[in-house]
C-alpha cells in the first residue's frame, strides 16, 4: 500500500498508525496498528474518531491485515468487527461495505480499494468547503460543535473544512468554538486545529452559545454529521439539537455539513438512525458522586426542520425546498 | 451570637465555619472564618456559593467582626469589601445593607441582625417550597440547573427545595441534573444532596437536556435566580438561560423560584443585571491548549417571556399576567 498521510491517520514504510486522539492537545503520540482488533479498540475509545476518518481508519486496517497474509477467512471476521465497532457513523459500514463487496480478497486489490476511499475523502472535504464556503461572509461570527477538521477526516475537514476555506479566502471571520461535553472535542481539538490554522476563535462551554447568540455574535452555526437519514433528519454528536434549538430561536442560519457518504437512504428518518450510549464515567468525570445515575448519549438528532441546509461535497440541500427530499444521490 | 447551623455553614462554641464546596462531594472541609477578609476570599473562589448562602455568611462574618472588637470605621471597610466580593447576586448586598443601615454598629446589634437574616433565609425557603411543590405533579421529570439546595440558602433551598418539598408529599419524580459547566454545580453538588435525600435523578451534561425533552422525559424545569429585575427578568447561572430556549421550543413550562430577597426593583430590566465574568482556566480546565481564548460570563440573563412562572416565598408570579410587573414587593 501506498504511503499516505493526514492530520490524525499515516501510512509509511508499511507502517498505519494513529494519531492518538484521546492524548490531545498535550501530547502528539501516535500508536502503531498491527492488527484490526488494535484498530476495532482505538476505534471505540475514541482515539481515533470523526465519522469520515473512522470508515478510512478501518478500510486502512482490512487492507493491511490482507497485506499481512489474512486469509479470506479471517478478513471476513475482522471487516464484521470493524463494522460494528460503533454503531451511529455510517461511514464505517459504507467503507467497509465498499471493501467486501469488491468480489476479490487480494492483498492488492483491497490495498487499491483503501487508497482509493482515503483520496475520495480527501476530494470530498475540498467539495464540501467549495459548496459552503460561501454561506460564511466577511465578519461572520461561526459557531461550531464537536471536532469536524483534520483530525474527523482524512482532508481538511466536513464543519470545519468549510470555516477554513472560508478563512483562506481572506473572511475576516471569528469561530466560536463549543467545549463538547462530556468528550471536549471541541477544547481539546477544534481549539488545536484553530490555533494551529491561525483561525481566530473562543472556546465556550456548550451552555454559553445561547448567550453569546442574544449578544448577536453569532452568524451561522456550522457543525458536522455522523449520519444523514433521506428525509434530511441527520445525527451528530450529543449536543448538536440543542445547539440547533438556540439557532433557531435567534433565527441563526444552521448548517450540517457531511459528504454523500454520510447520507444513509436506508433510515428513513432520524428516528431510524441507532444512537451509541456510552459509559457513565465519560459524564462523572470524577466530579460526581461515583454513584451518581447518568444518561450518556453519544450523540443525538436533530430533525430536518431546524436544519437551514445540508452541506454536501457536490450540493447544497436547502431544508425550505422540499423536492430536496428524500434525498437522492447520484 | 447563638448558635447557628444549616448544611453548608455553621457556628457554634463561638466559631464561624463554612464547608467548602470546591471540595465536595468527595471530602467535607470546613473552613474557619475568623476575619472578613478570609469571608471574601471564600467567597470569591465559590468555597461558599448560592446567592441566598453567601447574603447569610457576609452578614455573619461582619457580626463575628464586631464581636471580635472591630470599631465602626473598622466595620465600615470590612462591610464595603464583603458587599463587593461578588457582583450578580444581588441577596448580598441586600443583607450587607441591612447590617450598615442599622443606625447601630454595637456587636449586639450585628449579630441580632445576622441571626435575624438567618433565620428568615430558612423561612423563606419554606415559604417557597410552600409556593412551588404543587407545581409538580406526581410522576414528573423535572429538570433542575446548577445548585439551588441546603448548599446555596440556610433552608431547604430555593429551587430544589421546592423539588425536595414535592418529594416529601409522596410525589414520585424524578429530577434530571444539569451537570453546570464550567464549575459543575449540577454534578457535585446537586448529585450530592440529592443522593443524600434519596430523590432520584439522572445526572446529564447541560448539552443533553434538549434531547431529554425531545424524548418527553421532562415535564417542568425548576432553577434558581442570583436576580429578579422589575420586569421579571431574571439573571442565573450560565447555562439557565439556554435551558429556557429549550423548554420553551419544546413546551416545557419553566419555573424560576427565588425569595424577595432576590428581588431587585432598582433593576428595571435584565440589561441593568451586572455579569460577572470569571477566570479563563475555569473552562480550560486543564484540557484545552493553555492559550486559549475563552469567554467565561458566570450568569446570564433569561427574559420574562421565557419564563412560566416566578415563585417567590409569598407567591407565584405567572408571567401571563402583565399586571404582576413590574414587581411590587409589600
Amino acid at each position: 500500500m501506498k504511503d499516505l498521510s493526514s492530520l490524525g491517520l499515516r501510512h509509511r514504510n508499511g507502517l498505519l498508525e494513529i494519531l492518538d486522539q484521546t492524548l490531545l492537545p498535550h501530547s502528539e503520540t501516535w500508536l502503531a496498528v498491527s492488527h484490526p482488533d488494535e484498530m476495532v479498540s482505538i476505534i471505540q475509545r475514541l482515539a481515533v474518531r470523526g465519522a469520515p476518518l473512522i470508515g478510512v481508519a478501518a478500510a486502512l486496517a482490512l487492507a493491511k491485515h490482507a497485506e499481512g497474509g489474512a486469509n479470506e477467512a479471517a478478513l471476513r471476521v475482522a471487516a464484521a468487527s470493524l463494522r460494528a465497532s460503533r454503531p451511529t457513523a455510517v461511514n464505517l459500514m459504507y467503507a467497509i461495505d465498499r471493501m467486501t463487496s469488491l468480489g476479490s480478497w487480494t492483498s492488492e486489490a483491497l490495498a487499491a480499494e483503501a487508497e482509493r476511499i482515503f483520496d475520495e475523502d480527501v476530494q470530498l472535504c475540498e467539495g464540501m468547503a467549495a459548496q459552503g464556503a460561501d454561506l460564511i461572509r466577511d465578519g461572520d461570527g461561526v459557531l461550531t460543535h464537536c471536532n469536524t477538521g483534520g483530525l474527523a477526516t482524512v482532508g481538511i475537514g466536513t464543519a470545519l473544512g468549510v470555516i477554513r476555506r472560508a478563512h483562506e479566502q481572506g473572511k475576516r471571520i471569528h469561530v466560536y468554538v463549543d467545549e463538547t461535553r462530556p468528550l471536549l472535542q471541541g477544547a481539546r481539538l477544534t481549539a488545536w486545529e484553530l490555533g494551529k490554522l491561525d483561525i481566530p476563535y473562543t472556546l465556550i462551554c456548550d451552555n454559553m452559545a445561547a448567550t453569546v447568540m442574544r449578544a448577536g455574535k453569532i452568524h451561522s452555526a456550522f457543525v458536522g454529521c455522523d449520519r444523514i437519514a433521506a428525509n434530511g433528519d441527520i445525527a451528530n454528536k450529543i449536543g448538536t439539537y440543542s445547539a440547533a434549538v438556540v439557532a433557531a430561536h435567534h433565527k441563526v442560519p444552521f448548517y450540517v455539513v457531511g459528504p454523500r457518504t454520510t447520507v444513509d437512504l436506508g433510515c428513513a428518518t432520524g428516528r431510524d438512525i441507532p444512537i451509541e450510549e456510552r459509559g457513565s464515567d465519560e459524564v462523572r468525570a470524577g466530579k460526581s458522586p461515583a454513584n451518581a445515575n447518568v444518561f450518556n448519549p453519544a450523540f443525538d438528532v436533530t430533525p430536518r426542520e431546524l436544519i437551514t441546509a445540508i452541506v454536501l461535497d457536490d450540493r447544497v440541500l436547502k431544508t425550505s425546498a422540499p423536492e430536496n427530499f428524500p434525498i437522492r444521490l447520484a
